[in-house]
């Protein structure tokens, strides 16, 4: 299991734990209340229990009537109707109307039995107690919306694998669906490792840093849809990292180690990763700055992919290769939309063939547009990300991209 | 107070509520655990504790040296190292290199005082316990981070009023920031309103509708980083109103009134929010679809928006009006970036010179690229918004959009 033997591209590493892991993914279900969905996939297809409206209801102030009883009516020659009630807001209309009958009704209101249409309170005049002039003929169905309009008993409102957003809830309250079934939320374990590692609120000697990487991933895989489940910072020991794995194993869908960073350590990683189960290790290196050593596994269904340990690699190839991996645990499609902008590079910048590069930018917008401006420095710190809006990415093909040229920004959210 | 005398543009209106709210928006601040603080806007600059790295570290596996004494080595005349020490992961280092000395270190390990490079292990070779021969001349800090690189101290490691994402909580866990100072989530109280209007899990009559709007505008409201406060259902009654108007101008930073849908129900709210302070009522209606029977105020100090009863109506306009305004509440730019696609429109749709109309769209990823398909059937209604995608807008100035045009789309999220 050396690394670095046959870099794969991010393509191929990707594709190898996609067939590996597709036929395995078992979605667990659960019910939430659906006022507590928001954010979370749908299990199941979802039907209306009945039409919506329920009732036909008029969409404007003004009279229900029968359309009929309208035909013919003009400014000059109109219609004259008997208002024989009001429909309250809220109430049931059992209110028959006879030839040349009118309903005063609020929009929103239930039109009488036999109304089939609404004349906007504008295009009548009320003459006497309860006697109005129309002025103009209404055709059937006019400022109505009819029972089923919206939707029909037995159709679909949500399918199947569909992150419920705002108007989903909505939808699904207003037909008095209570309670829905969704994905299980998908449980990842994290394990930070290096003897250089302590927990951020731990004093710091010299030759030790903070853990970062438990945090920021615990950040991604909620915003994601996951569950985080922090393992803690562990040695650089093989036997405790395969403590450790066999442990995660037992309850989570994914597995992250952010590897300790010398090659011994990378290799004994890998190690403790291949006797987790099979296929193992898929892939171990790729051809991407930054995120070379990074390992990719699925052990008995479970990916585990062990990242860089510097934050910044770790966060990077997290954004491109957990998060479409935990949407594939939760039924959606991998590539779920990332949100980009297009913006104009504003220096050159050079890459080596074969390798895909991302570069973090800062976005400026000034009198010609939207400017990409890469972040200086060595890229390869937290801080840098920190400062930066969104990723550009150098694809392998390229050596570079001139400055000007137009590149797609993925926003860092 | 009447409506629809002068219809505001929605520019109009926006800019009224702007100029009257900003400069009594007062932000209050708490402090919040880092690990928690992901979605929050921070509310102080914070700059470095203490520079990072704290030591010159190692950025790749190999020899610590003395870089002039690399000075001159190649592949044929290699420079020869005495092996003195190992530096180990997590250690502080003492020991002072002599001339033609070396240390063993690995990624991120602690240089020795007086080293100022490092050799990849590559380009040694170890010829006996403690004795390596060295191929390639190193450049002073070659292969080394050094102290402040990545941040100086005293430098701003996060900007005031910034949302704080994954990578802003590990680059202030990175410095040991444990706590950070973030704005208050704005409390949004939201009253829905109609004598129709009943809860989701009531048994229904009919001539009832299901109460959706204090759901979906809650859920709204907590993806925009407030705090929804649901006062829950009033019936269409001017005192009934008042009085909850005053209870949540007492506890709230920002008001939402899904008005009843009647024309009389719509002035008495209009008259309700006008007594609750100073200026008031800015706009009453906007020339829009939907929306038109929008109310925008600010009442010593808080937005109040009158939001048209129809659900589909009022989430659209909420987008487009509350949103910005609770950025604003919480000291971001009221236009942070929405996140849009491009696509081509599939039909003609016609809209009224003057009035500018936001359209649910589908995405449809073809062969030829991604296309807009306007939701059928009657648009002002929640399932068709939760059959959409996104929404198109139809400016004002023009008098529709033409099949084959393209439509940036705005992301329903």
């Amino acid at each position: 299991m050396p690394e670095f033997l046959t870099l794969l591209t991010p393509q191929e590493a990707r594709q190898k734990v996609f067939e590996a892991l597709t036929p395995q993914v078992k979605l667990a279900v659960e019910s939430v209340p659906t006022q507590e969905a928001l954010g979370r996939v749908s299990a199941r297809e979802v039907r209306a229990p009945h039409p919506l409206p329920m009732f036909n209801r008029a969409t404007v102030d003004g009279y229900a009537v029968r359309a009929e009883d309208t035909f013919g009516a003009s400014e000059s020659l109109p219609a004259y109707f008997r208002v024989v009630t009001e429909v309250g807001m809220g109430q049931e209309t059992t209110v028959t109307l006879g030839s040349m009958e009118a309903a005063l009704i609020h929009t929103g209101g239930m039109l009488p039995p036999n109304a089939n249409a609404v004349v906007m309170i504008e295009q009548t005049q009320r003459i006497a107690e309860d006697e109005i002039e129309v002025y103009r003929a209404a055709s059937p169905w006019e400022n109505t919306i009819r029972i089923g309009e919206e939707v029909k008993e037995g159709e679909v409102v949500l399918p199947r694998h569909k992150r419920i957003r705002p108007v989903e809830v909505g939808g699904l309250l207003a037909l008095g669906i209570l309670q829905v079934e969704v994905v299980k939320k998908p449980k990842v374990g994290i394990i930070s490792s290096g003897d250089e590692v302590v927990p951020p609120d731990a004093p710091l000697r010299l030759g030790q840093v903070r853990d970062v990487n438990t945090y920021t991933l615990s950040a991604l895989v909620s915003q994601c849809g996951g569950e985080p489940l922090p393992y803690g910072i562990l040695p650089d020991q093989e036997e405790a990292l395969k403590k450790a794995l066999d442990e995660l194993k037992a309850k989570c869908d994914m597995i992250l180690i952010t590897a300790g960073s010398s090659v011994s350590a990378r290799d004994y990683t890998a190690r403790a990763i291949q006797q987790m189960g099979a296929p193992g290790v898929l892939a171990h290196g790729i051809n991407t700055r930054p995120g070379k050593p990074t390992i990719f596994a699925v052990c008995d269904g479970i990916p585990v992919i062990g990242l860089p340990g510097n934050p910044m690699s770790a966060y990077v190839i997290a954004l491109h290769f957990v998060r479409p991996i935990l949407f594939l645990l939760q039924g959606l499609p991998p590539e779920e939309m990332k949100p980009q902008v297009e913006a104009t590079l504003t220096v050159n910048l050079s890459s080596t063939a074969g390798r895909e590069d991302w570069v973090p930018v800062r976005l400026v917008q000034d009198a010609e547009g939207l400017r990409a401006d890469p972040v200086f420095g060595k890229s390869n710190m937290i801080l840098a990300l920190s400062r930066a809006d969104g990723l550009i990415r150098i694809p392998a093909a390229a050596t570079g991209l001139a400055a000007g040229e137009k590149v797609q920004v993925e926003l860092l959210e």
